[in-house]
């Protein structure tokens, strides 16, 4: 992740829309609208198409920006742009938002074509599967047959194991980082927590509060719970400490008289102006519902047989929303199913955010690993 | 930890009043109730006292039962009675419940005589220094010199750490199990979104609630918030792992789905029955505001120079809340200021919530240890 190297400058998010999707729930979703950027360009072949699938809050906008003037790049601009571990000189990436989100996917903001209202939670339940098929979709209408690359982070690396699972011929290599073979219960109890903060707020008004407004209080709450469990004590202690606020009302019993309150209630604050609580509840709920083994019926062994991707997983020491043992559990999985994978636990103090921070132990671990695997499948294709 | 042993039967909470209490905010506390249980018997020279002190969500009801035909039994009762590891038939054990709570001790629900309505958040801010020096007007009051010891986990641990350092003359052995020299940003954070969760619920009413009921919603949230961080990855996945409920509303979308939702949903509701939402407030305040080296000013060696007692320090492996480095540091500082102290780190999978599971390996760490000073102790007394 070489931060000197370019942008990939001013792009833009499109869309593409197809007429119906059926859902694992056995419901259909119809019609779908799917929200994507591209970065570089697709090859004459179509080979060299790197899918990056994001994580709970993020969007189709991956890299450079939206506007000359603004100062504000994609999730992962630090990767992505010519130079970068994601080569664009080299590399066709695309980046879609899930449906189920609210960054121009179809979600419950979504207007619904039956009663012309937003669908609320008329939205119908979606899935890991589902938010993958979707992607499917998109890579059909590029005529893409493999995938060079698949990657992504935390719900990120669940849709690169759903990918690999449910589309074996459609994925050369696969890099899950910070992520597991199922939802475990810590996650699954936060998660859970901060939809009830959601739920809790009036204003959320059962799903229905598109014309007044979003259920702020619930919302930002539930971002706090989770962004907690993204960072670690260490990142926490050097940032904040136990320093007093800035600008607090520290004078009004129980406000924010630390920095680190402070800053909590930014991070609440202000994803409530860019997060819709309606997809907060569905994305989330697709997370806790992830379990390749199907609540136990199936061994990861016997799930991965299929599986003809070769694997780099990768770990933090310090996440532990997604510890490492976590990662293990796939790794041990794959070893068992006779699939090629190498394994790297980075010891980095980021936390569970890992995956998203600037970091060259990261960045070279990712860029050797594709260069290498670039350089034996572009001969051979 | 003798499960074995005997319980000390029937036991009534009593009541210690007095007329004022200065606390660290410059503000006075009067009058002041301490709601408080004892156990055993104070010998004749008053050497063979105990003091256990509580966590968040502790009384001052430790063992026995308030009725002879009740099921329940005091928090602690594992761990006191005749033969067991605070045996009553050679300790005086004390219990108390701090002030701020809401177990019979002066709090925000208690009528002020000012107004003759409860405190609300009229009550004063309380710090650990000032639940400690109510704690120390009551071993005043039974004429005891020095403490032969004081111990509890968490919030107890903190107030053990107190005792040492602001009364050192009053205790001889200290045990702090799970705590810290002061509240570190993660723990810190956690309390400030429970706390968040019982400010956002409108029932909360600016904390005049009592003639209304609770913030039942925001309590039971925050509660939610606290228990997680109590838990390890391992109990839960022992205890529930990833299996449905048996009576869920899982029909309803983002209802009860999983057991490990009922059994959150359960500790939630069960605790807004027994805690007071304000009392949650000032409690978790206090603890946040915990701090021995006071802002970075202090070196914790110098703050150790004048504690007389000599401790034992536990802390668990798999406690994430209160880890073994925060545990460390007090035992580094111990050590540095030259005090005696033996430190063990457990290898328990029960989390946090260690210092209160019924484990033999706890339990006989500490019986040896009070034993061997005990035998010291009281032939030199």
């Amino acid at each position: 992740m070489s931060r000197n190297n370019k942008s990939v400058g001013v792009v833009k998010t499109k869309y593409f829309e197809f007429d119906e999707l059926a859902l694992a729930s056995g419901e259909k979703l119809a019609p779908v609208r799917v929200a994507y950027e591209t970065y570089g360009k697709l090859n004459r072949d179509r080979s060299n198409a790197i899918l990056l699938c994001h994580a709970l809050s993020g969007d189709a906008h991956a890299a450079g920006k939206h506007r000359k003037i603004s100062r504000k790049h994609g999730w992962y601009d630090i990767a992505v742009g010519p130079g970068k571990t994601f080569d664009t000189r080299k590399y066709f990436v695309i980046c879609s938002n899930v449906i189920g989100g609210c960054k121009g996917s179809t979600g419950p903001s979504t207007i619904n074509p039956k009663t012309r209202k937003p669908y609320g939670i008329d939205f119908p339940i979606v899935t890991i599967k589902d938010i993958v098929a979707a992607q499917k979709r998109l890579i059909d209408h590029f005529g893409i047959k493999k995938l060079f690359l698949v990657t992504g982070g935390s719900l990120g690396g669940m849709q690169v194991l759903q990918w690999a699972v449910t589309y074996p011929e459609s994925v050369h290599l696969a890099i899950p980082v910070a992520t597991a073979a199922k939802q475990y219960p810590v996650g699954l109890v936060f998660n859970d927590i901060g939809r009830r903060a959601i739920l809790n707020d009036p204003d959320w008004r059962g799903g229905n509060y598109y014309d007044r407004g979003q259920p702020k209080r619930g919302l930002s709450l539930a971002r706090q719970i989770g962004h907690i469990t993204y960072l670690s004590q260490e990142t926490l202690l050097r940032k904040f400490g136990r320093e007093k606020a800035k600008r607090g009302n520290g004078k009004r019993k129980f406000g924010i008289e630390y920095e680190l309150q402070s800053y909590f209630d930014h991070k609440g604050k202000s994803f409530v102006r860019r997060f819709d609580a309606n997809s907060y509840l569905y994305i989330t709920n697709a997370i806790d519902h992830f379990d390749l083994t199907e609540g136990g019926k199936r061994k990861l062994a016997d799930v991965f047989k299929k599986v003809k991707a070769k694997f780099l997983l990768v770990s933090f020491t310090s996440d532990w929303l997604y510890p490492p043992e976590q990662v293990e559990e796939i790794y041990a999985g794959l070893a068992e199913a006779g699939v090629p994978s190498v394994y790297k636990k980075l010891d980095l103090p980021y936390g569970h955010d890992g995956f998203l921070v600037y970091n060259n132990t990261l960045g070279n671990l990712l860029l050797k690993f594709i260069e290498n695997e670039a350089r034996k499948y572009f001969k051979a294709v």
